[in-house]
């Protein structure tokens, strides 16, 4: 792929930017960004031609911020990318694992690891990013403190690892979307990903899928996030094997829009190895 | 009913403890408990008839941690209740908006609060509990710091309330589950919860979800939580109405088993006003 500008949120070493290495290329050029928000705002703007969200990770389960703000967008997805997550507890050289008295991570990454923080018994203290907490962790050179992030983050900012693998089951991995103004051609195998919402009668929302199912369609996730304003009704995500562009796709999202009041068609996108 | 003991995570004057003396009425014995996982416990080891858990917000969506421990949890669904979320921001008496620095309370109500507390512009920092958060300034006399929690709770710890209604939409509820060792008789208006999970090969959900369907099932709820150990394999949470009992409802669920490889059923209980 030519060299084009990735948004990501975090720091560098984040897992999001070792994502977007994977898909680009170590070369890439990256717009680390400190909220998912400003992700989404930097394509928007044409200030990076893709930007990187993580979507569900195979512990803890979906990004709700991610959801919520592919509601409205325009932006399209163009492919999913899986990480293995292996966290580390990282802190400054020298530093003992007796002695960490507080841990800095992602929300997400601390939820990841929360046996292994039981059983160490400090203070879990939430940040916006994993790398960015190694980050913050060496500039003010606490001993008492430790990160947990990737062991590429350790090395970028020469920090000393003092476990590896703490995540609750080895079986971690994050999927990641890849934004941008327009979606993948097919490739024979793909995934589509959009957003519905039913009439609020009883019944409608398995109607809706019923079109799905009459084509032959295998559908990979189901997701509902509530509407603000409207308690108790929800907007539904779904992802789907096929690409949009093929008849029996093409079918069932007709069926679907007629049993829906709103269809967001967030894109179709090569399904990624693992996914 | 008859005095019960009801286990709720949280301090005196949380919304947990709001909803119990909504089904309970004001007299109740209450168990508060650090954790929801605690919660759990005292209503499987007896030293509480009920517990109570919040399973999702109008604003935010579902709670996790609920949807999980209810998983492999032999305890029933036997009631479920819905509160209006009106969140303040609470300080010490005395203490003027423009000296807040840092804003205290549940990751769920600041949150629901993100518009407010942006504005705000201070730290924001997650704590266990709303009421909690209250008790805890009021506590160490902090003067530069406010929480979130309810007006019940500001009265109860005596404190100032220097903001009313900062949540992003009025229309904020938080609906509750009571969790006991048994479900409730029919009463008409009944509604029925359930863990499943499908076997993993392609249209499985969609067949699951038929059998509903072909009884004329009203789902009100779907949603879906990682496997551990099984990436992109779900456990599907489903909320529909009628009871266990009615045959139609034994119908659907005969199909759902057929088609499950795991069915956890939680209960039937009286619907909620407004749920």
């Amino acid at each position: 792929m030519a060299q084009a500008t990735v948004a990501f949120q975090g720091e560098i070493g984040a897992y999001s930017e070792e994502a977007a290495a994977r898909l680009f290329g170590p070369k890439l050029r990256v717009k680390p960004c400190r909220d998912l928000a400003d992700v989404f705002k930097a394509v928007e703007a044409g200030k990076a031609e893709y930007g990187i969200a993580p979507i569900e990770n195979s512990l803890e389960g979906s990004i709700n911020q991610t959801y919520d703000l592919l509601l409205y967008s325009q932006l399209k997805v163009c492919h999913e990318v899986i990480v293995k997550i292996t966290h580390c507890l990282i802190a400054n050289c020298g530093v003992r694992l007796d002695s960490i008295k507080a841990v800095y991570s992602h929300p997400q990454a601390l939820a990841q690891c929360r046996d292994f923080l039981d059983r160490l018994n400090g203070e879990n203290v939430p940040t916006y990013d994993t790398a960015g907490s190694v980050k913050m962790i060496k500039g003010k050179n606490l001993t008492d403190s430790a990160a947990i992030a990737s062991e590429r983050a350790a090395q970028i900012y020469h920090m000393e690892i003092l476990a590896r693998g703490i995540e609750n089951n080895p079986q971690n991995f994050t999927r990641f979307l890849v934004l941008s103004k327009q979606d993948s051609p097919p490739t024979g195998s793909d995934k589509t990903s959009l957003i519905f919402s039913t009439k609020h009668v009883p019944g409608t929302l398995l109607e809706a899928l019923e079109g799905l199912a009459a084509q032959g369609i295998n559908l990979t996730k189901i997701e509902s996030r509530p509407i603000v304003g409207k308690p108790w009704e929800y907007n539904f995500y779904l992802d789907f094997e096929g690409h949009r562009t093929e008849g029996r796709v093409q079918q069932a999202l007709e069926n679907l829009t007629q049993n829906s009041i709103f269809v967001n068609l967030l894109g179709s996108y090569p399904k990624a190895r693992g996914g």
